[in-house]
């Protein structure tokens, strides 16, 4: 199994596989500042909601480590404002962000090494949380997929290890439904701009032996038209208390398809990314990133110059379209208002 | 206003401009014989169905202008056969085949360079009747867009001056909105695998001074969620009797998306595009290309070696998603199957 990150506890440095060169080359990034860490979640040499809440905790703990300097609480302050602008959308970000916050609060102590020590230990509790609650949720997910012969999955940009601490969530259902010894067939989306589809999900799935088929975007509809999908299954950036849910954009437009052709739409999550604050899906902020994302491919222009260019990285798919939302603290279906405060109120994992 | 093609009289020779290139160059190729025209067709220098109908009646032309070799009947099946077999899908190829045939037999003459002007005169008219039918069906459908304000277009693919004799047929209509004086604005989703709607559609808007605005294909649903569009405007490559539409894959899925968000959903297209020979889009033969336009781009590989891919060129939208279908002869609503043969019955353009 994939991981997208890797903590060197003895010399205090995060390693980053580098998203942005897969799946033609495994280059590990390696940060030694808070800062390299905050660009590396901004240009998106990681990136998937719950892996850029794990490496915020990490940047935390490097800006602690390299930097004795004034008093910890502005520090942090300082370190929480440069990672909080790096990606908008992600609730994760935000609040893994707080959970460091904390845990900082809580620590009585003068010395530099032993807060650096309890810092750790919370990001390290933090990632761990995360791989408990993926295989949690993708158990729990598993069972909402009956039926005989091959599960027909299709996803939509990449959910799986390599956007968080390791097994996955949309990913998490696929690798539970193979462990249990059901046969599977993955369709993957290319997911432009960015081709997690087709650079990550594809290329975790095979690492893993697990049968995937490459489409691009405009496909999908004709997809679910040809094939018997046994369900569309996403990840999720952030989930509002009313079940409207954030993520990739493509994923409302596949969440409308999936309802046209009869095919169950799940959303999996840890449910960190559950925001309870927000109370519906428009006010989730929607990042908009560079057009040379869009028409520039590997360097090579693909579009006239000049032309104007509309670049949201996330959509939302309202809460009418989402057949179950599934956590590791259990599975949230209609109406989602009652059923996620429900799941909120529950201590999830320990 | 861009033309794919020319045709020059005197030397008997064709230049089409290579699509493949745009927008970053301008590069046309030079077809003195018959199957360098078909292989322009197959590889989608030339690309578009009535484009190709044009270009494949041209090619019967230098078949017959390069080689006075064998009996000009059977000469002509092994071209026609020839050119058949470039690309499935758009009836218009054959549309095209079937009249340089008829207008063949009907050549009461012995020398060949009358039988050539004979030919040569058909595929002129071919292409004439095609930039006719274009200017008038723009100006049927042109309106069904009524409104105050800028009308606001979302497209496909390219269905435009690069896929037609020079108008257009989705884009036809958007050009005659322009002539009309109505401001304009065009959402051109990229098109993949081949890109079309970036690199072509939006260079001939932008040549002709249109505002266009680029999305990726998984942009439609959220495009159409935020913007209040007057409508979804495409073109196609085969119409049954049924009023079923093959047309670029993704074409498909933004017909359930403009029907969700309740924005009519047209199909543009010459006459010639519809096969009444067919009756539904079951029998509509749909062409699956090679894995690796969607594994490579502009040279480099952007998923992992040997991942499965499905790559239908095409897709189908049934009838019942579709507003109405613009023709030169009129426009046919719902039920389709009345509308189509009542206009099959009529003379056409003269």
């Amino acid at each position: 199994m994939v991981r997208p990150f890797r903590w060197d506890s003895e010399r205090k440095v995060l390693q980053l596989l580098d998203q942005r060169r897969l799946p033609s080359e495994e280059t590990w990034i390696e940060c030694a500042e808070a800062d390299q860490a905050g660009d590396a979640i901004r240009e998106m040499a990681v990136r998937g909601a719950p892996a850029i809440g794990i490496v915020a905790a990490y940047a935390v703990v490097l800006g602690f480590a390299r930097d004795a300097g004034n008093a910890p609480a502005s520090r942090f302050e300082d370190l929480a404002a440069a990672l909080l602008n790096t990606r908008p959308t992600a609730v994760n970000l935000g609040a893994a962000i707080a959970r460091m916050r904390t845990r900082l609060e809580s620590l009585v102590t003068d010395s530099a090494a032993e807060r650096v020590r309890g810092l750790e230990a919370e990001a390290d509790r933090i990632a761990a949380e995360d791989l408990e609650a993926n295989r949690r949720l993708g158990t729990l997910g598993m069972g909402l997929l009956t039926g005989e012969g091959p599960a027909r999955v299709l996803t939509h940009c990449n959910a799986g290890s390599l956007a968080t601490s390791g097994y996955g969530t949309a990913l998490g259902i696929v690798r539970a439904l193979v462990e249990s010894g059901r046969e599977v067939e993955v369709f993957a989306p290319e997911t432009r701009p960015y081709l997690q589809g087709a650079r990550l999900t594809a290329w975790e799935l095979m690492a893993d032996g697990i049968p995937v088929t490459l489409v691009t975007d405009g496909m999908v509809g004709s997809l679910l038209a040809a094939r018997d999908m046994d369900a569309v299954v996403v990840g999720a950036d952030r989930i509002a208390a009313n079940g409207d849910s954030a993520n990739k954009i493509g994923t409302y437009q596949a969440a409308v398809l999936a309802k046209e052709h009869g095919v169950p739409f799940l959303v999996a999550a840890p449910f960190s990314s559950v925001d309870l604050e927000t109370p519906t899906g428009a006010e989730i902020p929607i990042e908009e990133r560079r057009p040379e994302e869009i028409v520039e491919i590997a360097g090579t222009r693909i579009a006239p110059e000049g032309v104007p260019v509309w670049n949201p990285a996330f959509d939302v798919t309202p809460a009418r379209y989402i057949t179950a939302i599934v956590t590791e603290r259990g599975i949230a279906h209609p109406p989602f208002a009652a059923s996620l405060a429900r799941l909120g109120g529950t201590s999830g994992i320990t």
